[in-house]
């Protein structure tokens, strides 16, 4: 087991019940103060802990890694010495904050790298190269293929044989807590032969989470399934807003554009690969068969819960869904060895995101395109206030876990409001 | 006139008859030497200009500007010096090189600045961000649209209304003169219900001009048609290599991916607005009258020759079609407008592409899938040699020059190999 694994260790940070980043997490972001530039972290219980000010203090000065990693506005560097590296300093973290290891004499010097979650604030914390976006989720695709195309034929016919996915807008990605303004565009009234100019009047979310690649590739490289998990640092949430009107008029034949262009929105917290790792699953069978590039062997899902809440601007906050990533047909192995299959090089940095996650029935579905099925079905959010799409004043919160025999990794929040259109 | 466009200006450095790089152009790349990390250059006939010595002697000492922008592996940080002092460095450029002014005494230190561009490695000039590619050549949509879709209505609803566009692969864009193996990937054979595995059998180049911004927005600004120009620092020559099969397997319902993520390729040499100003060109009467956010006054378009050769592995080089930018249906202008519309924030080295250049013409069409007509058509090289598609061996070799009055202001080659599959 890796040992920031192990259920039964305890920190010396007081962790409330429930909270999403007990030891066994130790998740990595990027921070700032009023008086400190922004530099690494990772979270424990309700606190941040400063890393530079930790590699300062010489804790990771046995792992042989250069301390300027610690104090860069991303991720980037970090990951990118490998897994060797961060799984060590994961460890070491787990070392610094065990109650039982007084060697580390870390309690003492609390005050000098713990301050509270909430008196930071958290950065994006990758800087993205390349972002990609999957539609990897079967209830999704068939969702979506039953409202806008033949409900006797919802999938198109290459769904079952490869990952679908497009390219992305990597540098409108932010992270929880940026307001994003309701996006102007083109749309076609329903039976105008003529565009109209105007705010999208059914924006959307669409609740996914997304992979950092770790580790680089040459261009003409390929990486297969078994291969892949090594290329893949962590996962985040991950909330690829959607103007849903836009889309729809733009979209033939070269795919979405404007209609997800305007922002996308990730979780500070890159939870590692290693920390999920109590929380495999196995996968959904595929059939047909797939092609071997594309076969694999082990538990290539994860057991991750997931939930989306409104909160008005009237206040009124509700969970709209509840849905759970190990429902996706396609894994992140077999989405990266599809990915590599013609060669394209892969840079650490690079995001990849599952596309909607859908469960099985309705109050399991990853969008209000689906829980409201196209707006047919207005949902209440309270006695007074229903919704089909997103409105203004409208804060869509994303959450994540995994639990198993009394531990719990989170991935935090992922938030974002909807402003009125600038 | 800007200084460095006049025509009448001769430069002390010998100009080859029909050189791409006269005194007038002063194209701005990367290159680097045995003895010399990367650095900015300009071109002048058949010599490379090294910006990081003239910036270290002092020529450009009064345009306060940090010398060590001359010393980048990128054009970036150049470019965001903005166009006043990137202008200003051109027309130091021109007044250094210029045979009349004897004031700047570069003559004297010509071994040292200068070196035969045939002994420099030149590099990918920019770090690109995000690459966007358009779809703007209304004879090109019209091909596609007649060969994979319906005669009588080749364009889609949405074609005249908008610059429809994706998201392409950035991390794969590649400088002229690195090799490209033929990519492998998942297609469907004529007829079949299963896909197969193997290499692309319908590999293809797409005959593309790409411009660079040098200009950062925030998310959430738009930047109308008259601004465009200021966030556009120049153009470079881009072959959009594409594995029809593959793509047309996969594109359906989210647009290109694998088809086109293996590689792209680009001119070292990025060509400033300001060196093809004497180069604009009325754009085609666009009908319908397009949205308010995407008219536009005066001259957008651009008249530059464009051609496109094969060199096969025999050894046999043959020009397989000329075309012209000016053809375009949508201008820069206007896709930076319709980019931007949605609030999608632009970063310094973002790229993007025409889209297909095809003319009127079969001998202008800027693909062999609209030469070769799917296949259908196949054309000789030479007496025995004869293509549809691109076969291994094959070095395509992109071309683009404006020529008036005497003053041909060219892009120089872009080219690349196919490799056997890997």
């Amino acid at each position: 087991m890796i040992r920031a694994n192990d259920p039964k260790i305890k920190s010396w940070v007081n962790i409330p019940e429930n909270s999403d980043f007990p030891i066994q997490n130790l998740p990595f972001g990027v921070f700032k103060t009023k008086d400190k530039s922004p530099r690494l972290c990772t979270a424990i219980g309700d606190q941040v802990a400063d890393l530079a000010v930790l590699a300062e203090d010489g804790f990771f000065d046995d792992l042989d890694i250069d301390k300027s990693v610690f104090s860069q506005p991303y991720l980037n560097d970090f990951m990118a010495l490998g897994k060797t590296k961060t799984g060590a300093v994961r460890n070491r973290l787990s070392e610094i904050l065990d109650d039982d290891l007084e060697e580390w004499d870390a309690k003492e010097l609390a005050d000098f790298f713990l301050h509270p979650q909430k008196e930071v604030e958290m950065l994006l914390p990758v800087k993205v190269g390349d972002y990609t976006d999957f539609y990897s989720s079967i209830e999704h695709a068939t969702n979506v293929g039953i409202m806008f195309r033949d409900p006797e034929n919802a999938l198109l016919p290459n769904w079952r044989h490869l990952p679908v996915g497009y390219h992305g807008r990597a540098s409108s990605i932010v992270v929880s807590g940026t307001p994003i303004h309701r996006p102007k565009g083109q749309t076609i009234p329903q039976g105008a032969d003529q565009p109209v100019f105007g705010p999208s009047r059914l924006l959307d979310f669409e609740l996914e989470m997304g992979f950092v690649i770790g580790k680089s590739t040459d261009l003409g490289q390929s990486v297969s399934t078994d291969e892949a998990e090594d290329y893949i640092f962590g996962m985040v949430l991950f909330n690829d807003w959607s103007a849903r009107d836009i889309q729809k008029w733009e979209y033939v034949p070269l795919g979405p554009f404007l209609g997800k262009s305007f922002a996308s929105t990730i979780s500070p917290w890159v939870v590692s690969l290693e920390a999920m790792e109590p929380f495999r699953s196995p996968g959904p069978t595929q059939k047909p068969e797939v092609l071997p590039y594309l076969q694999y062997s082990g538990k290539k899902n994860y057991d991750i819960n997931l939930e989306v809440d409104i909160l008005t601007g009237k206040g009124t906050q509700k969970t709209i869904t509840q849905s759970n990533f190990k429902y996706m047909y396609w894994n992140m192995a077999q989405q990266l060895a599809h990915h590599t299959v013609n060669g394209c090089n892969l840079n650490v940095g690079d995001m990849c995101a599952s596309g909607t996650i859908s469960g099985p029935t309705p109050d399991s579905y990853g969008s209000m395109l689906e829980i409201s099925w196209r707006g047919s079905k207005p949902f209440a959010i309270s006695e007074d206030e229903e919704r089909k799409f997103i409105e203004d004043g409208d804060t869509v919160i994303l959450r994540g876990w995994c639990e198993k025999d009394g531990t719990r990794i989170g991935f935090g929040e992922c938030k974002g409001e909807i402003l009125p259109v600038k």
